[in-house]
C-alpha cells in the first residue's frame, strides 16, 4: 500500500501517518519525491486494508499495491483448476457445454428439450426453477416442482443438471435436486447466498453481476472458497452499458483476463449478454476463440411460447448448428468439444 | 403494445401475429405505412407483456406502449404518498434526515454518535448490523448482537432506527428491534427478500441498484407494495458509471424524474454515491433544491478508526454544519427542517 | 509514480527497471515488501510520464501519482479564477446565466427570444449556428448568416453572445461574431479546435464530453491554458449511462470535484444533460445549492417548432419562473443573480 | 412513428396532434386502446422525424419505428459492400490486416516495423502521424514529416498505408499520402471532418467513438455516404464502460449486429480496446470466429520504448504468431488470411 501525502503536508503529519500504520502492523518507508513524500506500507496480505489512512491530515491518496483476492488468485495456485461434475471436467481440455430452456415450463417441455440438447452434444441441462424476474407479474418459476423436473429430466437423459438459487434457505433443497448450483447475476453479491453455498460445497456456477468489475467477481467467488468451497466456475453473461441494441455487452475479454487473474475456469452465456438469439452463434464462436472453458445456451423447442427470454433462446436445429460450428473452432485453441457420454442418449436429430 | 412488421412481411405472416395476438387477448389494429405495416395490439393492462411476439416470421421489433410498473404509478394514484415512521412522515412538507454510522461497532460508538446526530438535529438513526462487504474478510457486522445496540439506543436517544436486512430469513429478527427495514442498493432485485419485506409490513427504505434504470427500481418497489405493504421510501445512492473519480455518479436527475412518474417519497445517500465525505454537503444541498423529500448521512465520531466506509463519513461536527445549511434550503422550495421531537434529547453540541 | 514489481521478478529484472527509470531522469527509492519489491520513482513533474515500463520484464503494474493537469490545478493557483466577459465574471460572486434557443433559426426568432430571457435576467445570449447533429439529414445550422443575426441580436438587446466553433477553421470567422466561444461536447477532445481556441485568446465555455472523465476534461481545458489562453469556463452537461430516462446523466457531483481540483469557474447545462425541459428547474436549483457558477439554459418561445431539441427548451415564462427560484437559492450558497446591466433593456414580461 | 397520448388526453389535444402530424406531411391513424390513445403517423421516409410533438399537449410520448439510417442499411443494399485498397478488399473472403506503430517516431522506426509486419502477412501499413493525445505534453506526432516517411515506407515495402486525419483542412494533404483515411473515435462525430473526407472520396475508416452507439456509429458513415462516397470500413475499437481492468470493453457483439443491421465492411482493434498486448491475440481470434473483415494492430520492434501506447504494442515476433494462429480461425468460418501480393517482399521473420 503507498500512501501519497499532500505537497503541503508537515513532518508531524508524516509522522502520525507512519505511527497509526505501525499500529496497524505495517513498517513505512519514506520515499522523498521532488516536490512531495510518498509512503510505502509494507505488511503481510493477512492484514486487513485499512480505510481510514485518507482521513488522517496531509494524505492526499491512499493506493492498493496488491489484487485483494487470494484463494482464487493465481499467483496462489499456478495451474488451472479442474471442477468435476460427475464425468465431466470444467476447465480441462475439452468445452462443457450447458443448455436448456430458461425456465422450467412442465415435464414435457423440459424434457423434450433435454432430449434435442443432449442429441446436439450438449453435456449438461439448464433451467430456471426459481425465476428472477423484474416483473412480479411476470411468471416466477415452479419452484420445488421444477427441481422435481429437472431431476427426471436427468433421470431420463442421464444429464447432470445445473439451476439456480435465490434463497440462501433454499440451498440444501436445491441441492438435493441438483448437481451445480447456480448464482445469478443479480445475487453474485448476495453475500449469506455465497456464504450458504460455500458450506453446502457442491459445485457453484457464479454468473458475473452485470455492474460487477472483474475484480468484485472475482472477490465473490472468493466469499465461496473462503467456506472451503473450491468447486467454483465462472460465467460471463454482459455487463451493463450505454449499448441499447444488445440486453447487455458481453465482455468477452474477461475471458483472457480471468484467465491470467486466477485459476478458476470460466464460461460464457452469450444468450444472456446479448439478449438475441441471432448472436448467440457468432459470441460462442468468439468465446470459444477467446479461450472460454465452456458456454451456457438457452433452447427452447418453441421459443415464441417460453414463459421467459424466448427472444434469446435458440430452437434445438440452431443450437445443433452451433454446436457443429463451436466443434470445428475448438481444435483451432486446442480444445475439443467431446459428446457426453450417457448411456441414455438423447433423441436423434433427424 | 406496437409490433412493426419487416418490409418483407407477407400477408400470412401478418396474420399469424394478428392470430397470436387475439389468443393473448388482445385486439389488433393495422397501420398500413408508406414502406411498411405496423401493428397496434390494445388490451388490458393486466394482460402479461409477451416475449415471444419477435420471434414470429416477418415481425421487426416489439415497442411497449405503457410502463411495466402500476401500483408505484402516479397515474394510479395522484397524490404523493406519506410513509408515516412514529411522529416522522416522509413525504410530507419536512425533510426527513436519517444519519448514523455505517457500521455499529460497539455501543459505547453508537450511543456517542447518536446523541451526536440528534443534537444536531437528525431524526432517525441509521447503522448496519449485517454489512455487505466486497472482501470476506471485511467487518462483516455484529449481527443480531448488533440490532440490540440499536435499540438499545432507541431507547437512550428517542430516535427511530433504520437497519439492512440481508437475508430474507432474518426479515422478521430485524423487524424486531428496527423501526424501518433497508434493502441495500446489492440487493435490489434480491426478489425472495423483497418478497418477504413486503409481507412483514413495517416501512421499507428501497435503495436504487447501483446498475438498476429507474424503471427497474419502480418495479422492484411494485413488488413490495404488490405484497400488500405500500410504505415505501425510495433511496437514490449513486449509480455504476465509467467515472472513477467518485464510487458511483449520484443521479439527481432521478429525483424529480421519480417525483413524476411515482408517488413514493425518495431520498438521498450523498456518502455512498461519492465515496467521499467533502462532497456530503454540497450534494445534501443539491438533492433538497432538486426535491428530495430527505438524507441519509453516515456520521462517525472517529472517520479515521471507522471499521467501514470512513472516507465517506462526516464528523458530527461537519454533520452539524451541513444540517444548518439544508435548513436553509429547505425553505426555498417550500420544505422546512424541523427538529426531532423525542423527550430524551440528544447530547448538546457545545 | 511507483512501480509494483511482480513476485516473481528476479534482481537483474529490478535491476533493469532502476537503469531505466536512470535514463528517463528519475531517481528510484526500493521498497522490500514482505511478498514483493516496489519502486518510487523521484522526479520533476515536467518529465513525460513514461509508457512502457510496464513491459519490462518483472514489472507488474505503473501507478501514477500526481495527477497529470498542472496550469488548470488548483495546487499551481489557489484562487477561483475568475474568467471576465464585458461586465460580466463568471467564477465570482454573481452567477452568470446564458440563455438561448438551440439553434439560431432566423433573426425574428432569435430577437424575440433574446428579449424574453433578457427581460427574465438572463446575462449572455446562446444560439448555436453551426450544428452538430447526429443525423446528416437534421437542420446544419444557418453558420455565417446564423453568426451575423447573433451579432444583431447582441446590438438589439446588448447581451454578450456565445456559440458554438465546430470547425478549426472557423475560429476566427466565430471569433469576429461572437464573445465567448463555446466547445461542444462532442469536441470536447477535438485537438486542434482546442489549439486553436487557445491562440485566438477569447474566452472559451469548455464541454464535457459525454464519456469523458474529470480528469480528462480537464485535461482538455490544459490544452487550452497551454496556448496562453486562460478564459476558460468549464461546462458540465450530463455523462453517457445505461440510464435510458434521461438523454445523459447529470454528473452533480463533478462541480464541487472541479472546484477542489481546478481553479476555473464551472456552470451547468440542465437541458442537455436530461434532455427534458420539466427537469431543468430542479437541476438548475441543484447546480446552484452544489456550488455551480452560473447555467446555460435553452430557451424558445415556440419549442413544439423548434428545428432542434425542442423537448428540452424552456418557454420564455417557464425560464422567468426557473429564474426567479434559482434567485432565491443562490443566496443559501453566498451566491446572488445580478440582473443584466444592459441599457438596452429587455422585453417586459408582463 | 408512434405518438402515444397521455391517459388523460382530451378530444381536442389529439385533434391538434393529428392536424400537426399532417402539416408535416404524415397521416395519422388512431389506435383506441382500452385506456388510451396511441397515433400511429405513416410518411415518406425522407420525411425528417420531428423532434416537437412530445410538447404537445396530451402527448405523452412519441417513439420512432425505424432507424434513421438509410444509405448504410442492408434494407436499402442486400449485399455485403467490398471497399477496395489496390489489390485488396474489405468484405471480401479474405481477411484484411492492418499494421504498424501507434505513432510514426523516425524512418527507421517505421520502415523496420513495416518490413517485419509485412513479413508476417501484414496487408496494409497503419502509423499516426498525428496524435491525439489527452495531455497536452505528450508526443503530437510528426505530421507532414511522418506522412511523408508512410510514403517511403509504402515504397519500400509495397504495402497502402492508413492514417489518421484530424483537421478537416488537413484532409487533402493527407490524401496525398495515405491509401485510406482513418477518422480515430474521439472525432466520430466530427461532422466537418466527415463531410471533408466524404468528398475527397478516398477509403475511410471510420472508428467507433467508445461512447457512440452501434445506430450513431452508423448515421457517422452516413454522413460519409451521404457525401457521394460510399467506400467506408467500420473499427470497433472499445466502449467506455465501468471496467476498469481493461482500457475499453470491447463490445464483440458489435461485429455480428453491424452485419445485420448495415452492408459495410467492419474490422476490429484489439489493441486500443484492450490497452493491453496480451489480450491481442484472444481478442483477435474472437473477432474473427464472430464474423470480422479485419483486425487493425499496433505492433513495435520496441515496445518498452515507444512514444504512444507501448504497452498495447506487440513485438513483430507475437505479431506473427498472432497471424498464424488467425490465419487458422479463418476457414472455420469460411474466410482465409491471404498473404500480401507486393513485389517488394517484407524481410523474412527467420
Amino acid at each position: 500500500m503507498i500512501v501519497v501525502m499532500k505537497l503541503s503536508a508537515t513532518g508531524s503529519e508524516i509522522e502520525r501517518v507512519e505511527q497509526r500504520l505501525e499500529e496497524m502492523g505495517f513498517k513505512s518507508h519514506l520515499i522523498h519525491g521532488v516536490e512531495r513524500i510518498v509512503i510505502g506500507a509494507v505488511g503481510e496480505k493477512k492484514i486487513a486494508f485499512p480505510t481510514g489512512l485518507e482521513l488522517l491530515p496531509g494524505v492526499e491518496k491512499v493506493v492498493p499495491v496488491m489484487a485483494p483476492y487470494k484463494l482464487v488468485s493465481r499467483e496462489v495456485r499456478e495451474e488451472t483448476s479442474r471442477v468435476t461434475v460427475g464425468d465431466l471436467v470444467f476447465g480441462g481440455e475439452s468445452l462443457v457445454v450447458c443448455a436448456g430452456p430458461c425456465a422450467v415450463e412442465n415435464e414435457e417441455q423440459l424434457v423434450t428439450i433435454a432430449r434435442r440438447v443432449k442429441a446436439a452434444g450438449a453435456h449438461i441441462l439448464r433451467g430456471g426453477a426459481f425465476k428472477p424476474r423484474t416483473s412480479p407479474y411476470s411468471f416466477q418459476g415452479l419452484e420445488e416442482r421444477g427441481l422435481a423436473m429437472l431431476a427426471r429430466a436427468r433421470e431420463e437423459t442421464g444429464m447432470p443438471v445445473v439451476t439456480e438459487v435465490l434463497n440462501p434457505q433454499d440451498g440444501d433443497m436445491v441441492a438435493r435436486y441438483s448437481d451445480i448450483l447456480q448464482v445469478g447475476a443479480r445475487n453474485m453479491q448476495n453475500f449469506p447466498l455465497l456464504k450458504e453455498l460455500g458450506q453446502i460445497g457442491k459445485p457453484v456456477l457464479l454468473k458475473r453481476g452485470p455492474a460487477a468489475t472483474i475484480e468484485e467477481w472475482l472477490m465473490a467467488a472468493e466469499y465461496i472458497l473462503a467456506e472451503g468451497n473450491d468447486a467454483v466456475i465462472l460465467c460471463e453473461r454482459g455487463i451493463r452499458t450505454f449499448e441499447p441494441a444488445t440486453r447487455n455487452t458481453l465482455d468477452i475479454s474477461a475471458v483472457p483476463l480471468v484467465k491470467l487473474w486466477s485459476h478458476l475456469p470460466v464460461i460464457i452465456d452469450p444468450c444472456h449478454s446479448s439478449g438475441y438469439w441471432r448472436l448467440a452463434m457468432p459470441l460462442s464462436m468468439a468465446a470459444v476463440a477467446a479461450g472460454a472453458d465452456g458456454l451456457m445456451i438457452e433452447v427452447h423447442h418453441r421459443p415464441e411460447e417460453a414463459l421467459c427470454d424466448g427472444p434469446q433462446s435458440l430452437t434445438p436445429a440452431n443450437f445443433q448448428q452451433l454446436m457443429r460450428s463451436v466443434a470445428q473452432v475448438a481444435p483451432v485453441v486446442g480444445r475439443c468439444l467431446v459428446p457426453p457420454t450417457g448411456k441414455r442418449g438423447g433423441e436423434n436429430e433427424h
